[in-house]
């Protein structure tokens, strides 16, 4: 089964407000195996709106309008779709009761504008508003069930909860989508799909499945999709699953909703081990990722940013003679104050960075981009050079990254 | 002139993405007096595709084609374009060459896959990609100005700002809409709204002027945009700007892009002082919103994070019988951060925080939420309370804002 969202709302064309709400009812229709095929977004006139329902009305099995709903002029969804759909609006007395009720119970006056959210479509089902002033619609057109919704976010799940999801799932899909999505790091998307080649061919020669790359700064996460009518298709699924982190090697690290941050928090819990951080070119970085993670002072003491040269000295015990002779950046360096921090806050790991991530500095031996990381532990202290874009804010989430990546392929 | 957008991706679709990509270019074909009439997307399907340009090609000035660029089996845009503009793809040697060098600079091999990345509209003019390795495309038909971008959006901006702004600003459309952005941080949307009301008032009296409240959760943006046919507006558009600022008061404090950890920088640097910090709930955030800023090392030591209690001991001088006494998250323990990390590193400023951001902990003297945040100098230390609601995260942000606008308020 087909969906199409369509949004009404200038706030949107103009790039006031993002479109969270698509994303939102996507998200939650593809779960219960229906396939959105497309979200449209025109503003607050009619001739827009009317071609917008001429391009989109009889080719979903689901249409839902958002927005546009609201008591004030440039609302007009209600008095579109009534003229579209050649259905008069009707004076609804019950609603308008329980819009007298909605704002005196929170002692706010009710506005003569407030009154044109009393009239709805005729014929059509009224979907409650549970916390706002304006009413869903949903009713049927050319085969098509149309559903009306405000744009207000937490007003819109609540009617998509309460009363379109049930309803959809009731038209009990014989097909349902089955999803997954495998997190990588530490590979670019062309090597990764170069590895993955075998994989992407059998995908292509059959058409239930679909396989997406989607990279970020940081990571690429590849998405498996099943079609399937059969119940027991998890299990041919989850070996497919399977299949593919075998292709990913170590630069999978785990199955979306999960963090890097948080696999590394689980293994040290696990491990009763800890972590101490010396942070120069990352500034903070790696520590704010971490802290992001509930319960992660048991395992992180905290973290040394080291950003001005005096305190590489001061505080991880590098001599000015030892900084002279080897640079700020360098794998002499990062080592040094990787096994400092370890030493000086007694932890089972000291994890350290310093790069010259730009948009100026870099010296002879570390050019502009270099990057050197070090983790340290009681037997062994190992370090990686990295060689990164001269854009600072990338280059220090990427180099926050590989460095907790080393962290978390040394854990594994 | 009318622009329309045309976002291609399944992963959109679904909902594992937001278009943040339509809202970013909508604000700035805006600000061109560019009016945005239509968000389309659609799946990675040349059915699909095709579908959309029918209903979107001959309906406005400029369209511009986002995603499906990549390397990978999905990306099928510019075959599709190839096909629906009956336009051969042709291979480009000199973007090949490019491509080569792009991946010889950052040392990762180039695969088969990114090969199909050389072939390119003929006839269409190209569109470096100075951060990637899709390239852009500008061609024309039936009258609309096309140009084809990478989904990436880092990639996309680059692009726009380097070409396709600059090539849309000079059709010169005879309205501009002057606008601008006011930034306030320690105020709330109602309470700004409140203060603003006579302003507020003048606006809606006028049809050229429009004014939105944008609240995030730790500020407050107000945007003024005026349209106008008239060249001399910028001056009465600048004195409209001046009587929003007085009516902010001391919560204004920079107009759009700047931010609240430029303007401290901006200020350390001109007076030549030094900034040192301790953070305990903040875990380093507010360091790495510092370190964003490139040059911050001239002013910014580094930061004491100070996650576990013992390092509260061990490096910022607070004995165990103080914490005994008083507890990690107090007003005695923050003053006592904030001073002994600024006589540490020797700064002319020390700021400290320190609190209970949850899911869990608080205790009878500080409950979940609390966080206190102190700023010390050579004469005096000022320190604030604070109650944040239970998210973490939320909480988090709000503290570092906090205490980065403590400074920035001294500051001023």
């Amino acid at each position: 089964m087909r969906a199409i969202l369509l949004t009404i709302g200038d706030e949107i064309l103009i790039g006031q407000i993002l479109n969270s709400n698509a994303q939102w009812m996507s998200d939650e229709l593809t779960g219960l195996g229906v396939q959105v095929t497309q979200h449209i977004t025109v503003g607050d006139h009619e001739a827009e709106i009317v071609q917008a329902l001429d391009s989109v009305v009889p080719k979903a099995d689901f249409l839902i309008v958002g927005g546009g709903l609201g008591p004030t002029h440039d609302d007009i969804t209600m008095k579109v779709l009534s003229h579209y759909f050649e259905t008069p609006l009707e004076y609804d007395a019950d609603w308008l009761a329980q819009l007298e009720a909605f704002f005196k119970s929170r002692n706010r006056p009710m506005t003569e504008n407030n009154k044109k959210q009393a009239y709805l479509l005729k014929g059509a089902t009224r979907i409650d508003n549970d916390c706002g002033t304006a009413a869903g619609q949903h009713f049927t057109a050319d085969g098509t069930q149309i559903f009306v919704v405000p744009g207000v976010p937490h007003e819109m799940k609540s009617m998509m909860k309460r009363y379109i999801l049930p309803f959809i799932a009731t038209k009990n899909p014989s097909e349902r989508i089955l999803k997954q999505t495998l997190l990588t790091t530490g590979i670019g998307e062309s090597a990764l799909a170069t590895r993955c080649e075998p994989f992407v061919q059998k995908v292509k020669a059959r058409s239930d499945l679909t396989l997406a790359f989607l990279p970020s700064t940081t990571q690429v996460k590849l998405r498996l999709q099943m079609k399937s009518a059969d119940a027991n298709a998890r299990k041919e699924f989850d070996a497919l699953i399977s299949e593919l982190i075998e292709y990913c090697g170590k630069d999978f690290f785990g199955t979306d909703p999960t963090s890097i941050e948080q696999i590394i928090f689980d293994r040290l819990k696990q491990n009763h081990e800890t972590l101490a951080l010396a942070e120069s070119c990352t500034g903070g970085y790696i520590s704010h990722r971490l802290t992001q993670i509930p319960g992660i002072s048991a395992v992180l003491k905290g973290s040394m940013v080291v950003y001005q040269t005096e305190l590489k000295t001061k505080e991880v015990g590098i001599s000015e003679a030892f900084l002279e002779k080897n640079g700020a950046v360098s794998e002499a360096s990062v080592r040094a104050m990787a096994e400092s921090i370890r030493q000086k806050w007694n932890s089972t790991y000291g994890l350290a960075t310093t790069g010259y991530l730009g948009p100026t500095g870099g010296d002879e031996r570390a050019p502009l981009g270099t990057v050197w990381i070090a983790l340290s532990s009681k037997t062994r202290t190992e370090s990686s050079e990295f060689h990164f874009e001269a854009n600072r804010e990338r280059a220090k989430e990427r180099a926050t990254q590989a460095a907790l990546d080393l962290l978390r392929r040394t854990l594994s």
